[in-house]
């Protein structure tokens, strides 16, 4: 059986190899428009050989889209075009909502399954792909009604064969909820690093004595802002909410501060220690 | 050679671990106020025995001063006024002006060294600590001329053993450094924890399928509101500006995603992404 992988990186890249893991005879082809990432791919054994997509659709029972999620908007209506029928399309994509609509109209709509692993590093590209970030973590699934059955059963298979944990969602849920538990925290991040970047340059001082809590903190600092800047887009009304929502409590904490009102600063902290009851749900499952 | 522990919490208890590893012979003694904590720290093995503050200090060689920076305030007068000529005592604050400032007027100052151990984690209490948090981590002394030279080296060597590098730093510069690459990324994370806690209950939705992204990013909202409300508190002054400036950015964010100015958002992602210069010296000290 063959799978093409359209977008060899971070996620693509890992899902090959946990593919590899458990089914030792696919032969699986990656789809990249960029050279450099073809070449590491190969020479990292994530896939067996580099096609072009249309040769790609064609050769591929189930094609697994993870390219940032401007180009699966694009590219979606163009695989579902293309594909063979009884074949799949299934995208990694960390918005569902556009991405849904833009499948929603296709007369093949039956052959797209919405999927969106909850896993990820702040390293993108084929060179960061490893073994072990997808086996053991939640992944969503959205819409599934509207996915043929035998399309669904073929994700959903080689989805729980790699150890994740499959949820159902709607695209709104959805879009919603990795606002507060993912858009956010990445925007938190890459301004907390700005933040620090922008005072060093005026302090002409380095600041890089920071602990292991700070590294923690902005680890996602890192991020590609290629793959950021179309999800903040495509989930814009949510994140602008979440972000809104953050900005004013960083507000009333400041206040606090401010006045020296530290029960204020006490009772803001005691509560969002609650969080870690969110945190060992992540560890559980 | 007796070494009192005064706070045997996360830091104090860590930094007990760490001289037992090198010091076979130190007889060490725990003060705490919290029963508990006097229980878990003897049971631990972190300290050989628990005393009553007055009679640790006369025992002690060198005295460590592990408690929250307000008690650090009101207890380091009172040890000054009580400790023998030529012994010393050193603190673990994360604040350093009003702490310094505190023993500046003292007439037994040069017995005091300022240290601040750029380490830590989430978790606070003797049950916390563990002998690897303080090997291999930055550790700031300031005002060392302030210090006598005999007490300086004491605790330069006990630092130094222990595995930790030295820097020096005003309590100015400390504290300003601080604000940004640590105090600032706790209330970030604890806004961010709370943000998502108050959405949680809203939406009544379980808000607990987030990444390990996520985890990292708001770990550090578990920490403790008692240790840190006072932290906020005497740096009120750079950790109000560096929040200030956080929440600038952050509304700069906004209005790039809300205006759909892809460019400017892409643009502020690049520039953080040089944070990465920064976790790197980290790693590399």
């Amino acid at each position: 059986m063959v799978i093409s992988i359209i977008g060899v990186g971070l996620l693509g890249g890992s899902f090959a190899l946990a593919l590899r893991e458990k089914y030792p005879n696919l032969h699986l082809v990656g789809v990249d428009q960029s050279v450099v990432n073809q070449k590491i791919a190969l020479a990292k054994g994530l896939v067996d050989e580099i096609l072009p997509l249309e040769e790609a659709l064609q050769r591929a029972e189930l094609n697994v889209l993870a390219t940032p999620v401007d180009s699966i908007c694009t590219l979606l209506p163009q695989i579902l075009d293309q594909i063979p029928a009884g074949r799949t399309v299934m995208d990694f994509g960390s918005t569902k909502e556009t991405i849904c609509q833009a499948a929603d109209a296709h007369p093949k709509r039956g052959q797209f399954v919405a999927v969106h692993p909850m896993a990820g590093t702040e390293n993108s590209g084929p060179g960061a792909a490893f073994f072990e970030l997808l086996p053991g973590k939640n992944v969503i699934i959205c819409d599934r009604r509207k996915s043929h059955p035998d399309s669904l059963a073929l994700v959903e298979a080689f989805l729980r064969d790699v150890g994740m944990k499959i949820h159902y969602m709607t695209p709104a849920e959805h879009d919603l909820h990795l606002a507060y538990v993912s858009h956010l925290s990445h925007i938190s991040s890459f301004a907390l690093g700005l933040t620090v970047l922008v005072k060093e340059k005026d302090e002409k001082a380095i600041f890089d004595m920071a602990s292991t809590g700070f590294s923690s903190t902005v680890r996602l600092a890192k991020s590609s802002p290629a793959m950021w800047a179309p999800i903040f887009d495509q989930n814009k009304e949510n994140v602008s909410k979440a972000l809104g929502d953050y900005i004013d409590l960083l507000n009333r904490f400041k206040d606090a501060i401010d006045t020296q009102d530290l029960a204020q600063s006490r009772e803001f902290m005691a509560k969002a220690n609650d969080i870690g009851r969110i945190l060992g749900g992540i560890e559980k499952k």
